[in-house]
Protein backbone atom coordinates (compact mmCIF):
# COMPACT_ATOMS: atom_id res chain seq x y z
CA UNK A 1 0.00 0.00 0.00
CA UNK A 2 1.33 3.70 -1.37
CA UNK A 3 0.57 7.24 0.55
CA UNK A 4 -1.32 8.79 -2.34
CA UNK A 5 -2.48 12.67 -2.80
CA UNK A 6 -5.69 11.76 -4.44
CA UNK A 7 -6.05 15.36 -5.36
CA UNK A 8 -3.21 14.36 -7.63
CA UNK A 9 -4.43 11.30 -8.92
CA UNK A 10 -7.89 12.72 -9.77
CA UNK A 11 -6.23 15.15 -12.21
CA UNK A 12 -4.36 12.52 -14.18
CA UNK A 13 -5.74 12.67 -17.76
CA UNK A 14 -6.29 9.80 -18.46
CA UNK A 15 -8.25 10.91 -21.89
CA UNK A 16 -5.45 12.30 -24.23
CA UNK A 17 -4.50 8.62 -24.19
CA UNK A 18 -7.81 7.17 -25.06
CA UNK A 19 -7.67 5.59 -21.24
CA UNK A 20 -4.10 4.94 -20.89
CA UNK A 21 -1.37 7.01 -19.81
CA UNK A 22 2.47 5.76 -20.92
CA UNK A 23 4.30 4.75 -17.44
CA UNK A 24 8.26 4.87 -17.43
CA UNK A 25 9.70 2.16 -15.10
CA UNK A 26 13.15 2.98 -13.16
CA UNK A 27 15.40 1.35 -11.27
CA UNK A 28 15.79 2.71 -7.41
CA UNK A 29 19.03 1.83 -6.89
CA UNK A 30 20.79 2.13 -10.52
CA UNK A 31 18.72 4.76 -11.83
CA UNK A 32 18.28 2.42 -15.05
CA UNK A 33 15.15 3.22 -17.44
CA UNK A 34 13.90 -0.26 -17.00
CA UNK A 35 10.99 -0.69 -19.36
CA UNK A 36 8.13 1.35 -20.70
CA UNK A 37 4.58 0.42 -20.12
CA UNK A 38 0.86 1.64 -20.22
CA UNK A 39 -1.36 2.14 -16.97
CA UNK A 40 -5.40 2.32 -16.99
CA UNK A 41 -6.69 4.00 -13.76
CA UNK A 42 -7.62 0.65 -12.61
CA UNK A 43 -3.83 -0.70 -12.92
CA UNK A 44 -2.85 2.25 -11.45
CA UNK A 45 -4.95 1.73 -8.32
CA UNK A 46 -4.13 -1.61 -8.17
CA UNK A 47 -0.46 -0.37 -8.17
CA UNK A 48 -1.20 2.25 -5.08
CA UNK A 49 -3.39 -0.86 -3.70
CA UNK A 50 -0.93 -3.67 -3.65
CA UNK A 51 2.62 -1.59 -3.68
CA UNK A 52 3.53 -4.04 -6.72
CA UNK A 53 3.54 -2.56 -10.28
CA UNK A 54 0.47 -3.29 -12.29
CA UNK A 55 -0.14 -2.51 -15.94
CA UNK A 56 -2.42 -2.23 -18.94
CA UNK A 57 -1.87 -4.83 -21.58
CA UNK A 58 -3.05 -2.94 -25.27
CA UNK A 59 -2.50 -6.68 -26.91
CA UNK A 60 -4.22 -8.28 -24.40
CA UNK A 61 -7.07 -5.91 -23.31
CA UNK A 62 -6.65 -6.43 -19.59
CA UNK A 63 -4.68 -5.18 -16.38
CA UNK A 64 -1.46 -7.66 -15.67
CA UNK A 65 0.59 -7.66 -12.44
CA UNK A 66 4.01 -7.64 -13.75
CA UNK A 67 6.00 -10.72 -12.54
CA UNK A 68 2.67 -12.51 -11.98
CA UNK A 69 3.93 -15.60 -14.12
CA UNK A 70 7.91 -15.00 -14.56
CA UNK A 71 7.95 -13.54 -10.47
CA UNK A 72 9.64 -11.22 -11.51
CA UNK A 73 7.57 -8.49 -9.72
CA UNK A 74 8.17 -4.83 -9.12
CA UNK A 75 7.96 -3.39 -5.81
CA UNK A 76 7.03 0.22 -5.80
CA UNK A 77 8.95 2.80 -4.01
CA UNK A 78 7.38 6.41 -5.43
CA UNK A 79 5.19 7.49 -8.05
CA UNK A 80 5.86 10.84 -9.53
CA UNK A 81 3.27 12.60 -12.46
CA UNK A 82 4.81 14.53 -14.91
CA UNK A 83 3.40 18.28 -15.62
CA UNK A 84 1.15 17.73 -18.12
CA UNK A 85 -0.50 14.87 -15.87
CA UNK A 86 -0.32 12.51 -18.52
CA UNK A 87 2.72 10.07 -17.98
CA UNK A 88 3.96 7.96 -14.46
CA UNK A 89 6.94 7.54 -13.50
CA UNK A 90 7.16 4.23 -11.27
CA UNK A 91 10.85 3.85 -9.35
CA UNK A 92 10.82 0.62 -8.47
CA UNK A 93 12.83 -2.56 -6.90
CA UNK A 94 13.05 -5.25 -9.89
CA UNK A 95 13.17 -8.55 -8.40
CA UNK A 96 14.88 -10.83 -10.72
CA UNK A 97 15.25 -8.80 -14.55
CA UNK A 98 12.73 -6.44 -16.17
CA UNK A 99 12.75 -7.65 -19.65
CA UNK A 100 10.84 -11.20 -21.20
CA UNK A 101 14.33 -11.58 -22.89
CA UNK A 102 16.13 -11.87 -20.03
CA UNK A 103 17.90 -8.96 -20.13
CA UNK A 104 17.79 -6.85 -17.21
CA UNK A 105 16.39 -3.73 -18.87
CA UNK A 106 14.49 -3.87 -22.06
CA UNK A 107 16.54 -1.32 -23.28
CA UNK A 108 19.67 -3.35 -24.07
CA UNK A 109 20.00 -2.30 -27.84
CA UNK A 110 21.78 0.50 -28.74
CA UNK A 111 20.75 2.39 -31.98
CA UNK A 112 22.88 5.77 -32.17
CA UNK A 113 25.81 6.76 -30.56
CA UNK A 114 27.94 10.20 -30.19
CA UNK A 115 31.54 8.99 -31.75
CA UNK A 116 33.52 12.00 -30.15
CA UNK A 117 33.39 10.75 -26.86
CA UNK B 1 25.99 13.31 -35.54
CA UNK B 2 25.60 10.01 -34.60
CA UNK B 3 27.09 6.85 -35.28
CA UNK B 4 23.43 4.85 -36.25
CA UNK B 5 22.82 1.26 -36.70
CA UNK B 6 20.37 1.58 -39.88
CA UNK B 7 19.64 -1.79 -39.54
CA UNK B 8 18.05 -1.44 -36.29
CA UNK B 9 16.73 2.03 -37.33
CA UNK B 10 14.72 0.27 -40.32
CA UNK B 11 13.60 -2.32 -37.71
CA UNK B 12 11.70 0.31 -35.60
CA UNK B 13 8.00 -0.48 -35.38
CA UNK B 14 6.26 3.05 -36.03
CA UNK B 15 3.24 1.41 -36.93
CA UNK B 16 1.75 0.91 -33.67
CA UNK B 17 1.58 4.72 -32.70
CA UNK B 18 0.18 5.91 -35.99
CA UNK B 19 3.69 7.18 -37.16
CA UNK B 20 4.85 7.82 -33.58
CA UNK B 21 6.75 6.27 -31.13
CA UNK B 22 7.53 7.25 -27.03
CA UNK B 23 10.55 8.80 -26.09
CA UNK B 24 12.28 8.47 -22.67
CA UNK B 25 14.79 11.10 -21.84
CA UNK B 26 17.13 10.25 -19.46
CA UNK B 27 20.21 12.67 -18.05
CA UNK B 28 23.23 10.96 -18.48
CA UNK B 29 25.16 12.16 -15.44
CA UNK B 30 22.58 12.36 -12.74
CA UNK B 31 20.33 9.35 -14.56
CA UNK B 32 17.05 11.58 -13.60
CA UNK B 33 14.25 10.66 -16.14
CA UNK B 34 13.78 14.20 -17.36
CA UNK B 35 10.91 14.05 -19.54
CA UNK B 36 8.79 11.62 -22.22
CA UNK B 37 8.52 13.10 -25.98
CA UNK B 38 7.10 11.68 -28.84
CA UNK B 39 9.11 10.94 -32.08
CA UNK B 40 7.79 10.15 -35.92
CA UNK B 41 10.86 8.66 -38.29
CA UNK B 42 11.52 12.52 -39.24
CA UNK B 43 12.13 13.48 -35.97
CA UNK B 44 14.54 10.49 -34.74
CA UNK B 45 16.34 11.04 -38.30
CA UNK B 46 17.17 15.21 -37.39
CA UNK B 47 18.26 13.86 -33.83
CA UNK B 48 20.80 11.51 -34.95
CA UNK B 49 22.06 13.82 -38.25
CA UNK B 50 22.33 16.90 -35.79
CA UNK B 51 23.54 14.92 -32.05
CA UNK B 52 20.70 17.31 -30.69
CA UNK B 53 17.14 15.83 -29.29
CA UNK B 54 13.73 16.43 -32.00
CA UNK B 55 10.46 15.50 -31.20
CA UNK B 56 6.67 15.66 -32.60
CA UNK B 57 4.77 17.27 -31.28
CA UNK B 58 1.43 16.06 -31.15
CA UNK B 59 -0.45 18.98 -30.27
CA UNK B 60 1.19 21.36 -32.86
CA UNK B 61 1.56 18.21 -35.42
CA UNK B 62 4.82 19.09 -36.60
CA UNK B 63 8.70 18.56 -35.32
CA UNK B 64 10.27 20.37 -32.81
CA UNK B 65 13.84 20.55 -31.50
CA UNK B 66 13.74 21.35 -28.05
CA UNK B 67 15.41 23.96 -26.13
CA UNK B 68 15.12 25.86 -29.93
CA UNK B 69 13.41 28.85 -27.95
CA UNK B 70 14.32 28.75 -24.84
CA UNK B 71 18.07 27.38 -24.98
CA UNK B 72 17.43 24.39 -23.48
CA UNK B 73 18.54 21.82 -26.10
CA UNK B 74 19.59 18.10 -25.23
CA UNK B 75 23.19 17.28 -26.75
CA UNK B 76 22.03 13.38 -27.24
CA UNK B 77 24.73 10.96 -26.20
CA UNK B 78 23.47 7.49 -26.77
CA UNK B 79 20.17 6.48 -28.12
CA UNK B 80 18.64 2.94 -27.29
CA UNK B 81 15.69 0.56 -28.99
CA UNK B 82 13.89 -1.42 -26.46
CA UNK B 83 12.73 -5.05 -26.81
CA UNK B 84 9.69 -4.64 -28.44
CA UNK B 85 11.10 -1.85 -31.10
CA UNK B 86 8.66 0.35 -30.08
CA UNK B 87 10.11 3.04 -27.68
CA UNK B 88 13.20 4.63 -27.36
CA UNK B 89 15.63 6.41 -24.73
CA UNK B 90 17.40 9.42 -25.51
CA UNK B 91 20.51 9.38 -23.12
CA UNK B 92 21.37 13.39 -22.82
CA UNK B 93 23.21 16.12 -21.52
CA UNK B 94 20.29 18.60 -20.24
CA UNK B 95 21.25 22.24 -21.26
CA UNK B 96 19.56 24.30 -18.06
CA UNK B 97 16.28 22.71 -17.54
CA UNK B 98 14.30 19.73 -19.52
CA UNK B 99 10.52 21.11 -18.27
CA UNK B 100 8.77 24.07 -19.33
CA UNK B 101 7.53 25.27 -15.93
CA UNK B 102 11.69 25.60 -14.74
CA UNK B 103 11.64 22.51 -12.94
CA UNK B 104 14.99 20.43 -13.94
CA UNK B 105 12.60 17.38 -14.95
CA UNK B 106 9.09 16.81 -15.53
CA UNK B 107 9.26 14.66 -13.02
CA UNK B 108 8.73 16.57 -10.13
CA UNK B 109 5.49 16.12 -8.21
CA UNK B 110 5.29 12.47 -6.01
CA UNK B 111 1.86 10.91 -6.81
CA UNK B 112 2.59 8.29 -4.36
CA UNK B 113 4.84 7.09 -1.89
CA UNK B 114 6.16 3.30 -0.24
CA UNK B 115 5.43 4.55 3.44
CA UNK B 116 7.48 1.78 5.39
CA UNK B 117 11.22 3.18 3.92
Amino acid sequence: MLNCDRELLNSIDFEKGKGLVPVVVQDEKSGSVLMVAYANREALEKTIETGYAHYYSRSRQKIWKKGETSGNVQKVKRILLDCDSDTLLYVVEQEGVACHTGEYSCFFRTLAEREDE
